[in-house]
């Protein structure tokens, strides 16, 4: 086994994801892999807090159809030229070709606001909020990886339509919030840059990028939020009547994230031992494990189960490993599963009326009384959660290196002054092989001057390299 | 508004679909609708129940990629030849034309079965045991209908890999008790019949159809379950060790149901009213509505609010119409959408400390007392799903008009001697325009003579026209 995180990153990633067996590449289209059920139940985990947050914040779950006629397809012309190369064709059905080819959606703008037309009739109808949790199909050239870089992936997006431009920006906010609560529950940490024009959503007024730094020093993008102003709806032909009587176009807004989060989870917080999930998407929760010897297997063994049962009925995911193994083969399978919480049960405890336990994120142990085990375990839950979130915020804010010249860039997320032109900004991108990331949302001050032309400039910009 | 369902049920249904607002058929590619949010609510209820059934007997849900390489898709040549007319293709990617085209899934065994070749090695790996919900794809040229007949078909679809014959023959009797779980919660009845040899699913060695009557005396295919022994085992080359080291194939079995369960749920239990939906699967299971007159508004909406908290906080799935409208209009609405249990409050209730209910589904009505609304709530859920369900039974049982000559056949379900052979079959089918659902698969006892051949039998059959 490799399992060098800190020194060799990407090998390490690709271990894990195939001794945790969360996905299968050996599919054979290279890019497309299957959810196995350890990872499926981690992304559906996620998906249920998704539908939690949204839900709350009155967007309606809707699905739309996979296939997208080629003639709404290029109603925006930013948009079809954003795809043109990376999208799949159906062009055949059963024996015949079809009149019209029709795309497998990259993303669902197009299916949608056709649609939309036809259902935002009137100022009453607004705001209209939408979402859905569907996979979406990208012809990746690069390299894929698992989570990461893929062409069939797993995401959801949001789709909302509201009366001006101001409503539309309050959306954006509530966006974050929902960010927020998602991110604390999955313990990842994330930066909010603007997009530049170029890299900006095609279409798109503007987009804010959601980046969540990876131990290799490089920028993951988990997901962006949109504003389009009024660019979809003109030519999708979206309009209310306001209270007045006159027609309006609508204002839209768009917030995705994809299968990247588990990509995110897996870098942000595993270790050389395996996986480290967070509590609130962990398959198992807190695992039994039975330490027998002999001449007590059965009063052990009775506990423990009782002990599961009691977890269980508390609505905790529980799993008891009594297979025939040692017990330090099991500690060695459930860590690299990535299991919050073990625990351990022998006659001594049981004897002392206690159950050990081991926290999987900071290796730290110690007891819990036996009656009241379901609060101590909730309560250790939630400390393993507060801890991996801090933890990982800690490492998020110290990424950044702010340079002043682009001789010796180091690998890690790079902050500099920019004047805020294309043309240095191609220059910067160019000359030393970095995506800029954006400039802060939340405007940063300073002083200084633009790394490429050297001109003063109280714009910060953001840079690394792509994952 | 026509809702003439027992004179014109075509019409009806395609009204109702409408107007309840479960689907939106606008969507510019014929039979590729919109899940609404309200049609989508259901089939997530739905799902929900099919994903509760399926892990409690030990399947693991996985999701695996939509498109199949021809070449996989090719391998089991009965498979292919049942698909070939009606797969979407995928031919290009970017600008490029593949080398290999893809088929757009229409069901999994080609996409899935190259990986259990990899995934089974030993009988210790057996029983495999696995099911995704997805939407599959298939190019239908017959007129399309709402969740009936469409072009992209949300189902789930469960997989098994067994050491023996036998062991699969046990996994068909397992999944018959799932669906009788499933139909219990769903109010839908279902005959179990062996499809004849040519209209047998491509591949299998047997294919047992799940119809349910619907009022028109049409019978619809709302799932299937087949024993595929080992056909698909061989040329996908999954195979197994066993105790002694020798190599055997495994023994497969699938199961599957589609978002006609929605189709059937209209058909059986809709009404010239509109909706009625069973309690497990209503998007509301009761609604509130508040009886104002002057003076008592704010003392009757502060009732009615607390109401509507109190069976929230039971879990129950409930709304309170607050609008600004006339009672008579929004139990008009509340019907249309096929809200189970609809309560009326005013000052006289809350005088008496009751609540007035009137149910759905047989009109029936009375009071139940404030102080323990949500048992009183359940109690009547409970009584509206058993009635539902032993009524749809009822009319279903009553369905089928066993004849014995061909002059005059009714336009119901069939039941009639049969030889067995194939031309007799075929003759059937043909002279009559009728299709053959099969033979049933808990056998009936009979005596009597092959419609066609006049032949003494014991073997009985069935048919019917189609949806």
């Amino acid at each position: 086994m490799i399992m060098r995180k800190e020194t060799d990153f990407s090998e390490w990633y690709n271990e894990i994801v195939e001794k945790a067996n969360l996905s299968d590449k050996r599919y054979p289209i290279k890019g497309m892999n299957v959810w196995t059920p350890y990872g499926w139940k981690i992304m559906s985990n996620i998906d249920r807090f998704i539908r939690k947050e949204l839900d709350a914040t009155g967007h309606d779950e809707v699905c739309f159809p996979l296939l997208i006629p080629e003639t709404e397809f290029k109603k925006e012309k930013d948009h079809i030229k954003g795809f043109d190369s990376e999208v799949y064709w159906v062009t055949h059905a059963g024996l015949n070709e079809l009149d019209v080819r029709l795309v497998v959606r990259p993303t669902s703008e197009t299916a949608m606001y056709p649609m939309f037309s036809l259902w935002v009739r009137s100022h009453t109808d607004l705001p209209l909020k939408i979402y859905q949790i569907v996979n979406t199909f990208r012809y990746e050239t690069k390299q894929t990886r698992s989570f990461i870089r893929v062409r069939e992936i797993h995401f959801f997006e949001s789709h909302t339509c509201h009366v001006t431009e101001e409503d539309a920006q309050r959306q954006v906010e509530e966006d974050f919030e929902i960010l927020s609560n998602l991110m604390k529950e999955l313990c990842i940490p994330y930066s909010l840059l603007v997009r530049t024009e170029w890299d900006k959503f095609p279409g798109a007024y503007y987009t804010v990028g959601l980046d969540t730094a990876m131990p290799n020093g490089r920028m993951l993008q988990i997901g962006s939020i949109h504003h389009y102003r009024t660019n979809f709806a003109v030519p999708y032909n979206i309009t209310y009547e306001d209270a007045d009587g006159e027609h309006k176009h609508v204002h839209q807004t768009t917030y995705g994230m994809s299968e990247r989060l588990v990509g995110a989870m897996i870098g942000v917080h595993g270790d050389d031992k395996g996986l480290v999930l967070p509590p609130a998407v962990a398959p198992v929760q807190t695992v039994i494990i039975p330490i027998l010897s002999k001449g007590n297997t059965d009063a052990v063994m009775k506990e423990a189960e009782r002990l599961r049962d009691t977890l269980a009925n508390a609505g905790l995911r529980v799993k008891l490993d009594d297979r025939d193994e040692r017990p330090g083969s099991k500690f060695f399978d459930w860590e690299l599963k990535g299991v919050p919480l073990r625990l351990e049960i022998g006659m001594r405890d049981i004897e002392n009326n206690v159950v050990t336990f081991a926290r999987r994120d900071d290796g730290s142990k110690g007891t819990i009384s036996l009656h009241d085990a379901p609060d101590a375990v909730r309560v250790i839950l939630g400390a393993i959660r507060n801890d991996m979130y801090s933890k990982a915020w800690d490492k998020q804010k110290g990424c950044a290196e702010t340079i002043t010249s682009t001789d010796n860039i180091p690998d890690k997320m790079l902050r500099f002054g920019w004047c805020g032109s294309e043309e240095c900004g191609h220059r910067f991108e160019d000359d030393n092989d970095l995506k800029m990331l954006g400039t802060p949302y939340i405007p940063e001050e300073f002083d200084g001057t633009c790394i490429i032309c050297g001109k003063r400039t109280d714009k910060v910009a953001y840079a690394s390299r792509s994952m």
